[in-house]
C-alpha cells in the first residue's frame, strides 16, 4: 500500500518543518550575532550548526531533508555566484587559475600522504587523507567573498577558476584512492576516461551553452510572475547541477557553469533580483549542515586532537604555499587574498572522508579529525581574509595620501 | 558510521538534483503548454504530475524529498495569499465565511457517510468516506483565485475564511474518525480539547500575532541582502507553519495565518517582492505531486470508475450547495465564485484517506478513487471559475453599457 503525503501527513511534515525552522532560526541568530560582534556571519551560521546538531543540543540530524537543503544551499549559492561572472573574466585570469587550481592540489595531497605514512598508514589510507585535503571549497570562500564584497576582483575569479579546476583533480585522485581501497589497482584507460569526461563536461558547457544564450537569450524569458525568468534559470541550474554530479564532478561545478551562461542573457539584473530570495534562504543550511556534521565527541581525547591540530596546520600550509606559488603572475596583494581564499575545505574533504570510510579505509576516528579539519579551515579563512582586506585597503589609503 | 554529506554524495545526491530537475521542468513546461491554450496553468501543473509519477512514466516517486517539497509549495503559496489579507477583511466576510464554512462541511459529510452505507460499509468505513468529502484545498483554490486576478475580492476572501473553518472542522470529524476506527468510541471531553486547541491557535496567531506585528514591525527588518525582511518572515511561517501541524492542524492555515501576520508590518510590499520568487519556486512541487499520487492502475475497472464518477459527483453537488446556501449574505456573483471555489479537494482529502488506510478501515480501491476523485474535483473547478467570471465580466460590461 503506497501512503504517500498521507503517512506524513500528521507527524512526519509536522517534524519536517520544525526542523527546517530551527536550522533557519539557528542559523539566522548565529549569522546576526556574529555580524554584531563584527565578524564574518557564515562563522555564526557554522557554529549555529554545531550548537543545534548532534554534538551539543542534538536537536537536528545532518541527514535526510536538511542534506538535501545543504545540497540546494551550495548549489544556488554557486549559481549565484556563476550569474556574477563572465566567461571572459575567467579567461583574462586563465593562467593563474590554472596554475593556483594545480599547485594547490599538488602541495596537500603529498603533504598529506607524507603524513599518513608516517602515522603508520597502509597506502590506500595515506592516499585517502592526502585527497582529503586536496579540494577548497568554493562554496565558503564564495560566501566570504560575496560577504566582503570583492566578489568582482581579479583575485576572486583567480579563486573560482582554481577551485573548478581543483574540483576536476581531486575527482580525478578520488578514482585512484577508491580505485586502490577496493584493491582493483589503477587502471590509466578509466582515469582518462574520468578526466575525459569531467574536462569535455566544463568545456562543452562554458563554450556551447555560453554561445547558446547569447543568441537565445529570449529562451529564458518565457513569462510568469512578473516577466521574471526565473523558472527556466532555476531549471537550467539544477539540471546542469544533476549533470555535473552524474559525471562525478561537483554538483556546484555544474551550478557555478549554469550561472555564467544565465549571466550571458542580456536580462541579467532582473534574474539576480529573483535568484537573491533563494539565495538568502537555503544557504543557511548549508552552512548549519557543515556545523552539525561536527563529531566533538570523537574528538574528546589528546590523540585526536593532536592529530587534528597537525592536519588543520598542514591543510593550511600546504594550501597557501602551492597557492601563494601558482599565483605568481598576479600583484603581491592578489597573491595573498588567493592563497587564503583557497584554504577552506568545507564539504569536499567531509565527501572524500565519507567515500573513504564508506570503502573501509578511514575509521570512526580519523573521519571525525577530517571533519574537524574541514571545520577548522572553514573557520579560519575567513577572518584572515577580512583582516588582510582592511590591511590592504589601508595600506592603499597611505600610499596615495 | 554516521555517515551524512557523504552517503549520498555521489549517487544519491545527484539522484535528488535530478527528480527536482525533472519535477520542475515538468510542471513548467504543462504550465506553459496549458496557458498557451488558454487553460488554468495549476492544471497544466497537476496533469504534467500524472505524466512523470508512476502512472505513466514512473520518473518520480511521490514521497520523500518529493513530498517536503509539494509540503513547503502549499505552505508557501499560503503564505503568499495570507501577506494579500488582512484581518480586517476577513473580519468583513466573517459571517458569510462560518456560514459557508459549516454547511459546507455538513452538506459532503453527510453525503459521503450515506453513500458508505449505501454502498454496504460498516461505519468507520464510511464516516472515513464522509471525512474525506469535507475539506477544501485552499491551496488549489488560491492559486486560481491569483491566476484569474480575483484574490482581493470578497468572494475570495469568504472563501479563505470558510476554509479555515473547514479545516478545524474536518480535524474534529477526523478525530471522531480515528476515534471509531481505532476502537476507542467516542471521547466528548478529548474531541473539546481538540476543538479548542485549535480554535485558541488560530485566535491567538490572528489576534495576538497581529498585534505584535503592529506595534514592533521592526522585528522583521533586520538587514541582509539589501535590507530585505525576507529571512525572518519566512522563519514565522515556517514556525507557525510547524506549529499548526503540531497541534493537529494543517500547516497551511499556520503559513496563512504568519502571511497576514506578516503582512500588518509597514514593509509588505518588499516582503511580498521577496517572497515571490518562493511562490514561483516550491508550488510547482505541490501542483505535480497531486498529480503523481493518482493511481491510474487501480481505477481501470468499470467498478472503481462508476465509484469515482459517483463520489465526485457528489463531492461537487454537496459542497456547492452547502457554500451556496451559506453564502447567502452576498450578492449572486459573489455567492456562485463562493460556491465553486470550495468544490476542490486537492491534498487533504488524500490526506484523510491515507490516514483511514493506515487504520485499515480504508482499501487499496477506495484510496485510488478518494485520491481520483480530489484530482477531478480539482481540474474542475479551475474552468468553471474562469467561465463564471468571463460571464460576470461579460454581464457587468453589457449593464454599464
Amino acid at each position: 500500500m503506497h501512503l504517500p503525503f498521507a503517512a506524513a501527513a500528521e507527524g512526519d511534515v509536522a517534524a519536517v518543518l520544525l526542523d527546517l525552522f530551527a536550522i533557519l532560526l539557528a542559523a539566522k541568530l548565529g549569522d546576526e550575532l556574529f555580524r554584531r560582534l563584527g565578524q564574518p556571519a557564515i562563522v555564526g551560521e557554522i557554529l549555529a550548526g554545531v550548537l543545534i546538531g548532534p554534538s551539543v543540543l542534538g536537536l537536528v540530524q545532518p541527514d535526510g531533508v536538511f542534506q538535501v537543503f545543504a545540497e540546494l544551499g551550495v548549489v544556488f549559492l554557486l549559481f549565484w555566484v556563476g550569474l556574477e561572472t563572465r566567461l571572459s573574466d575567467m579567461r583574462a585570469v586563465g593562467a593563474s587559475a590554472a596554475a593556483v587550481g594545480v599547485l594547490g592540489v599538488v602541495f596537500p595531497f603529498a603533504g598529506g600522504v607524507a603524513l599518513g605514512l608516517a602515522l603508520g598508514d597502509g597506502s590506500a589510507e595515506a592516499i585517502f587523507l592526502g585527497v582529503s585535503l586536496v579540494a577548497t571549497s568554493v562554496g565558503i570562500t564564495s560566501a566570504v567573498l560575496i560577504e566582503l564584497g570583492v566578489l568582482r576582483t581579479a583575485a576572486a575569479r583567480t579563486i573560482l577558476g582554481a577551485a573548478v579546476i581543483d574540483d576536476v583533480l581531486a575527482l580525478l585522485l578520488l578514482a585512484v584512492a577508491t580505485g586502490l581501497a577496493s584493491g582493483g589497482g589503477l587502471d590509466v584507460g578509466d582515469l582518462a576516461l574520468v578526466l575525459g569526461i569531467a574536462v569535455a563536461f566544463v568545456a562543452f558547457v562554458a563554450l556551447v551553452g555560453t554561445r547558446a544564450m547569447q543568441r537565445w537569450p529570449r529562451a529564458l524569458h518565457a513569462p510568469r510572475f512578473a516577466d521574471s525568468p526565473l523558472l527556466p534559470a532555476v531549471i537550467v541550474c539544477l539540471g546542469l547541477a544533476a549533470l555535473a554530479a552524474e559525471v562525478g564532478l561537483a554538483a556546484i561545478v555544474g551550478a557555478f557553469l549554469a550561472g555564467m551562461i544565465v549571466a550571458e542573457t542580456r536580462e541579467q539584473h532582473p534574474i539576480e533580483r529573483d535568484v537573491a530570495p533563494l539565495y538568502a534562504f537555503f544557504p543557511p543550511f548549508f552552512f548549519a549542515f557543515i556545523g552539525a556534521e561536527l563529531d566533538l565527541g570523537s574528538l574528546a581525547n589528546g590523540g585526536a586532537l593532536l592529530l587534528l591540530a597537525g592536519l588543520t596546520a598542514l591543510a593550511i600550509v600546504t594550501k597557501y604555499a602551492g597557492a601563494w606559488l601558482g599565483a605568481g603572475a598576479l600583484g603581491r596583494r592578489e597573491r595573498g587574498l588567493v592563497a587564503l581564499g583557497m584554504i577552506p575545505r568545507g564539504e569536499v574533504g567531509i565527501i572524500v572522508a565519507g567515500i573513504g570510510a564508506s570503502a573501509g579505509v578511514v575509521g570512526d576516528r580519523r573521519f571525525a579529525v577530517i571533519v574537524a579539519m574541514s571545520v577548522a579551515t572553514t573557520l579560519i579563512a575567513p577572518p584572515l581574509l577580512r583582516r588582510r582586506l582592511r590591511v590592504d585597503s589601508a595600506a592603499s589609503r597611505s600610499s596615495q595620501g
